[in-house]
């Protein structure tokens, strides 16, 4: 089976980083299918990382490895990793952007990366990405056991993860974790939260209500099931809760940013 | 052969959803080179997607399947479509975006897709893109038969084309349907409409001129026929009648904008 | 083995034209691997070229076939150029946009392209990374030979490098030549300039200092040697001397644009 090696950074597109990290994907495994999931993560932001790693990794076959790099840490103390679950490989640093896939996958196998002859033969200070995240990811995805990269490791750093909150026997606090492209909010609320909401109201979306900035949403299937220029809320694409404008921009429109509060209740319940 | 698949979406770069559909390929037809076309095209623009599409496919062999979706009506009751044309096929939404291509292909065979065992086991009401048109994509790619997809379709949707219109013997006027990144002005005149303009001067480009914004313009043959930061229209590389600045922005130094008027006329005649 | 072609341009992601390259790639060589250096590289920028070009090379494997395509002057007498050294291959205008490479690799085979032969059977005048570039990269990656493309050329055009200058026994000065996405200065002092500098105090990188906008700055090993949002020097991915801030933006923080003069000095001598 064709290897296949998907990267998410926060190297942006305008300078070689990301280039040089395929180069030294293919160098060490040349049939590799090198994809990207996106570079344009914030800068630093570790916690996006995580987002976007959870959200795209369902739609990968088994076999494919991840490389995953926000990495402010690079060049200190901080440990590498290599983990796998469900058939997949991740490759990144220890600085928790594997928090929502370890929690999604509490068996992963983890281990530390210290098998220095699987580096480049000179590693720099500020890009283990090329040096050494990628020559392993190369490896790994060319059928290299786990084991190889280095010892198992049991305490691989986790960022708190922001959990919806009840607030009443039906209301619930969440926030906004992640504003796309569209304008689109994607909330903290994941697939069971809604599911435990509805499992309330007998099943019935029509019977629940998003709260948000003062302005409150019916909960619908799909964007057209509101006029153009609405607002909705429903259950986007990786089962999140999302807040969203038919063919327009909820976080212009509503002018609301990563973080803001939301609120997810029984339609009956007052309140904003 | 190596399957190919071409994906081109109004889903920019920061987020998962790229990433996600390529994933959707790859388990569908793992052997495929996925290669992006772009994915900045303005969010819901379903004429500037097929603008692109039109433009780049002609660069692309045999056996290429482009998935192309901008597609503000998912989840409606809008159709899904594949074509097939040239020995290249197209997969995406039935909102227009494939009007381009239909009306050079004029016997584009096209059909409805509605074959459920291609889809991912849920489908998301917002991302048919990962859940539908990519797996049916890797399915064509791999050598699946169009019909596998669904019944043959008759009425896809074709949106209006801004066609040039003649003002006088020999004054045509058309519009900016594109700007690019170099800020050059792609108009609504195609190869034929100059070939037909340049027919009425019997062949000879230094009759002619374009008018734009009360500027009269030399039409050359390449950029470097103009000094440095002048004006002047060309053909583009997609056939297209084009306005440039040479080592400059047209666009910025014009002050023109997409859906600006452009008139193509003989030297001679008065007027701008 | 598996070819390889990287693709380096300054044709942004909003429009059809990587993709039309990527196209003619694929259709003169189907097995190719095809990746991304960066296409956002300032328009009509060939020196940002040549230095994304240098920087990025060495992590692929032999074999690859790099596209560089940074051609303000398409359509004119510009000649063609393609490359050989230490077993890559370099495809792109006759504009400097290969110095770095030739200055590095003094003893690169050097040919113009001349066999209309390979080109696309219509060379627009405007598009000769899809016509020209992109074909003849693509037969160069499957193996074609050198002289296949044309004559071998002794004169390829070099544009002047910025060189650090010694301006005292222990005092050089150079320039920041490149300003990447975290906001790094990476500056004219590549790394032999560092290792005779670092000579001149016994290998002691405690003994060199940087100056830059009037601010004096350690040479450290990575980021992390200094506290968060801290300003720093080091040698940088590429071996170049580079200034950062620890997690945030030298650029920004410390107010230094592309061209400004950077000075390494002994830490003992006065003045910034």
């Amino acid at each position: 089976m064709r290897p296949i090696v998907a990267l998410l950074t926060d190297f942006g597109s305008q300078d070689h980083y990301v280039g040089a990290v395929k180069g030294a994907v293919l160098a060490a495994c040349r049939e590799a299918a090198v994809v990207d999931l996106t570079h344009e993560l914030p800068p630093y932001d570790v916690m996006a990382a995580a987002f976007s790693l959870s959200a795209a990794r369902g739609a990968f076959p088994a076999g494919t490895t991840f490389l995953a790099v926000v990495d402010p840490g690079v060049g200190s103390a901080r440990r590498a990793l290599a983990l796998e679950a469900c058939g997949q490989r991740f490759v990144g640093p220890d600085n928790g952007i594997f928090t929502l896939v370890l929690a999604e996958q509490p068996s992963a196998r983890v281990h530390e990366i210290t098998n220095e002859g699987l580096f480049r033969a000179r590693v720099s200070a500020t890009f283990h990405a090329r040096d050494i995240f990628g020559p392993v990811a190369g490896r790994l995805a060319g059928g290299m056991d786990l084991d190889e990269v280095g010892p198992p490791l049991s305490d691989p750093v986790r960022l708190p993860l922001e959990r919806p909150r009840a607030r009443g026997p039906a209301e619930w606090e969440g926030a906004v974790v992640h504003v796309d492209r569209f304008g689109n909010l994607i909330t903290s609320f994941n697939a069971e939260d809604v599911d435990g909401a509805l499992a309330t109201v007998n099943g019935d979306p029509t019977e629940l209500v998003v709260a948000v900035e003062g302005m409150v949403l019916p909960l619908v299937r799909t964007y057209s099931d509101v006029c153009e220029g609405e607002a909705c809320a429903l259950s986007g694409s990786s089962g999140r809760l999302e807040v969203s404008v038919n063919r327009g921009s909820a976080a212009r429109q509503l002018g609301v940013a990563r973080g803001a509060p939301v609120r997810l209740r029984k339609a009956s319940t007052s309140g904003g």
